[in-house]
């Protein structure tokens, strides 16, 4: 709680309740990009939109878990949601992309979680799958599920991720805020040397240009160097990739996952899912070597639902044209850089495997910086 | 004419002994193509490459199973080998793609199985390179692990293949013959309408072209209009998809797994994949909409596996050059189309889940109709 | 002449009235596949379709040429198709790719031509949009532009292609019967070591299939082991690649351009275009190193074209569902294959550069290998 | 303080002498990234690379030109270099993509022009490539040319980039330092609303992570929300896309191609090439929907030379491992950055077609953002 009392020092404000209160990265007066957020500046903020979390702190070692994205009402498989996946470095384990990618759509939830622990996930999202009303005839399921490396503080080995811990994130997604930081798949992740973890942001179009929420979740533990809305964090806390001159572990990945309530299918999804990388890398990510960079972006649009079974040989849908996706696209840069802050603003410091710590962004010095760098609005 | 004369034996007579031991193409006499195959006819004649089995047949409704390629010789997380994944159609849940894609290469061995065993597949192939010996400090594993659908003949929903059958199969992989049919990952699939399975072959390039093996193991379990070293049987036996002007259900899914000793990376081999598909159209196949067809390429070129763990920068590698891969590409076609069709000459009917029942290629029927096209050689 | 009265001979029927007309491969009674052509089997059986070429032969070395495939009516940037293109083999010059395949459309008419005249086509196709009444403020247009290479037969080098010639072809495009073999695109063109050139063949759905027509137009000029209907037709003539064990020159390439009415999208028209290649398989083709292969695939559903200056923000339109894509795959094989094979019964032998010869397909000694396989039906 | 008088003298008086010596945006103090430029921050830091520029400012609408980069010594053609294409946004007219991504390699210098001259500048290198000494039997070529939009200020539909414009780009093409600005291909173009043009810059690594060099050049003509090394100019100036909620024409398009000495095959040039966008997303780039964003990237490292005859089935080279790209990576996405940046404080105001004018980045307005988000440095 070090750095909470320094804030409250640096803001010349009393009260650790507001401190409590006011923790992304908003509430200290950064305004990331020209667009304004939905209600929540949240993926939330996409009606329908779910999220879940298991977290797993355990004993000295295990620190990890689990996040849901479920992305619409009613059984996903009989229902499938447009969707789009997009590699933006393909150093991972992601399950399920090319048959979002060959079909155009999302049949389950999208869960997130550790490297060694994809494979539980994918067999308690079939599980669910099978066992939902509905679905008795079904043979086969394909599970979407990111993940990042979090073992440096989880004994990522000890594979401790079950299908209940899986099963528990999904069906308890709910609507409303999105808990950020620590928390399910975040739980043990690294960004830019500092905890990092779950995040989540979004940008609401003003109704000229269509009205359309986006939003965005971020599982992050990645490297680089550390922007922070333009101001060079990372170089001035001398804390970045490659500082000193050496290879250094800058290895991580990103989970980033974009939804929006615009009609838009597969192709123009995988567009606009590419552009969420550019907000990576306004943070200062550089998709280093080994980080597997990965963008999973779908549509609620309940027009677009692509029922399973197809009785009907046609559908008939009403799409946004290719002219109309520029706005959309800074809306998902913004909102992934968005959500990638708020990842790090929130996150706490932690301790785990083989007594690893790692300290949460230095408000104390961070919040300086920005002001230095004049990123702080009152 | 001894082949003639056993054929009519086989039509003849009960003849058992004698079709157990000659059921693959070649053995009746069908020389597809213009390239010779190498000593086994198989994968196993790249030198490296082991292939073993679990077949699941239990009760009235189990018949699935777990066929692993290892495809190199030591620790192969420790000592990747340079690979590519081409997808003919993405409908399917293929593990691994995209890191394979990413870094060119593949670190562990290859598992097919059914479409929802694909989790506990991953699951055993991260334990078993987790607990090899050398990968103690290992924390992240790229399982490659294919499928097909065998959900009419085997209670696929039941999940029946274990951690313990994926093991059995990696720790019983051996050179030599490998057995085809209703065996591993092809106890319960289905080809044509009829059983298919596991299939193998090869070819040899004569020594002017280089000299290499390329050797390929499919696991059979689609439709379309099945061709026999060019005969039209499907037709014949007016057994094919849209047979009726109704829009049956053709789909299934093809895994093709290609080995060559060739010296060549992942751009090479990604393109030596993509014309394995070649082989699976002349076979009659359309790539379905609902089926997942891949093909996974590697080289077992011992200069060319890549160390895990970089001490060194730079490696150094003799790569055959853009202009001999040529024949690699005919041979490629050609082994895919005999391995496909060799699953089908050897499997036999099988009867499973809720009484369905599938029949094997009826030779009866088919050795008459590639002798109306002239296709048994003597 | 020679093999004309060599096939007289060979069928035992009088006249060379009925030798000149019967030259297609279906006229020598060979049936390739098992759905129906339509009334033309040409890709003009797709309503809209239209069809030109130029020829240019002249003196002892200009082989060459262009082809012209108008894909619907009307102003075409104004109103553009959706499409896709698909890379069988990237070895070749085709112009426009990524904006067909990121904007979904084509928005001029495709051109074939030889290699070293895709500029010029370029050109020319430019000019003509730009002068188009209602273009006169159009900046940006995308040629889609194919190649072969005929520089054995043609000097190439010295590009004689000119715009004029590029036009004519567009302009007098035509609906109906397509001339084939040495023509357009095709005049100088080689496949499987014989004469190649234009070929084109069509399939018409059931009804109760959906009803739609897939058409194909291919340029063909490359190698492998011909098969014609499944017959070993290179292996029985002895002349097929590597068929001395030597690296030979099996380069070339082949464009095959897929036109259907069927209502689908950019992304079911790319899993369209890719399954033509299995036509193209199903000849022998190879995709050989030097190949450069690909599909150009459009729709022309009237209700799918893309207006170009979006007054509207949204499109409503009915497209096929997935599960109804395989029936047109099925016809994009067979019509590929047989387009392939009557470019080369339909070609004629011909002589060019530096004396240069390539005999058409000695239809006196192919026709008894068809017959020895039984392929042709009375 | 000197930067900060010079600065001062260049708002206050006519400084005309020092304003033509310090225009870069490193000559104001400001310094993009953690890592150092080359000797001369340009893509010709890298040994072997040549830049030539024809422009072309004639009467009252030509605003156009051809800049080409030759990317090594000697005959391209017969010595060709290790080359990957990335598409960022597809919207655009470049050539020879396919064949560069198929066969890994570039043949030819690379030339940037405007949209409607890409066929003309094929024509041209192709001819230059024909006329080589040494390419008496080339009978095929691969151009590749990139372009980008500047109808706004050319006459574009007049198309007046002829073959001898071309020409004199690449046989002009010069080692050392690099015009920037309105010049060669970067006459007319428009970036963030200001006048954009050619661009370059470099990065050279520190000797423990392998002493690299990667140089970038760009033809920068393309919108978003312009940010000045993390400083929110566009914001502040109240000038970037959809600043008044409409939909304004953002589009454009913008090609960089990036050099490396760096020893790396077309697998890891891919993954380098797709790194500059991340650094055109720095600069506040969205790759709009209009955009034709593409990177190619290039090795001259000399051993990786491939030639063009095959006479050797069989080449050896060594290469940098995966491991080691990370640097390479961080060094694009900060040199394709500044080239962007390097661009806006380079050009200067134009006026062209029809009188429409286009304002250079007003630096009397943007030093002062600077200076207050305090990324000015002494």
């Amino acid at each position: 709680m070090f750095h909470r009392s320094a804030i409250i020092a640096f803001l010349l404000l009393p009260g650790a309740l507001w401190a409590q209160e006011c923790k992304r990265a908003r509430d200290y007066g950064i305004h990331i990009g020209v667009m304004q957020p939905g209600a929540l500046n949240a993926i939330t903020d996409v009606r329908g939109v779910k999220v879940g979390h298991t977290t797993l702190v355990k004993g000295d070692s295990i620190r990890t878990g689990v996040t849901a994205i479920v992305p619409a009402e009613g059984n996903l498989f009989q229902q499938k949601v447009p969707a789009a996946i997009f590699v933006g470095n393909g150093f991972g384990k992601l399950a399920g992309i090319t048959q979002v990618n060959e079909l155009g759509n999302l049949e389950t939830p999208i869960v997130l979680t550790n490297t060694l622990s994809v494979p539980v996930a994918m067999q308690a999202v079939a599980g669910l799958t099978l066992a939902e009303k509905g679905n008795e005839n079904v043979r086969s399921v394909n599970a979407v599920v990111g993940e990042t490396n979090d073992g440096y503080l989880n004994d990522i080995r000890g594979r401790h991720v079950t299908v209940a811990d899986v099963n528990a994130a999904i069906l308890s997604a709910a609507a409303g805020k999105v808990t950020e930081g620590n928390v399910g798949a975040g739980t043990g992740t690294i960004c830019f040397g500092f905890k990092g973890g779950i995040g989540t942001a979004s940008r609401k179009l003003p109704a000229s240009l269509g009205g359309y929420t986006v939003g965005v979740i971020v599982q992050s533990n990645f490297g680089g160097v550390l922007s922070i809305d333009g101001a060079p964090v990372g170089k001035e806390l001398g804390k970045f990739d490659f500082s000193n001159h050496l290879l250094n572990n800058v290895d991580g990945s990103c989970m980033i996952v974009v939804a929006t309530d615009a009609p838009i299918d597969h192709r123009n999804l995988m567009r606009l899912a590419s552009r969420a990388i550019l907000g990576l890398g306004k943070t200062g990510g550089i998709a280093s070597n080994g980080s597997g960079d990965y963008v999973i972006a779908f549509s609620t649009a309940e027009e677009l639902r692509i029922p399973h079974s197809g009785n009907q040989s046609h559908q008939t849908v009403t799409l946004l044209q290719n002219e109309a996706m520029s706005p959309l696209f800074l809306a998902a840069i913004e909102a992934t850089e968005e959500a990638i802050i708020n990842s790090l603003f929130v996150a706490t410091s932690a301790k785990g495997r083989n007594g690893n710590a790692v300290e949460a962004l230095p408000l104390q010095q961070v919040l300086p910086i920005l002001q230095k760098y004049n990123r702080l609005q009152p």
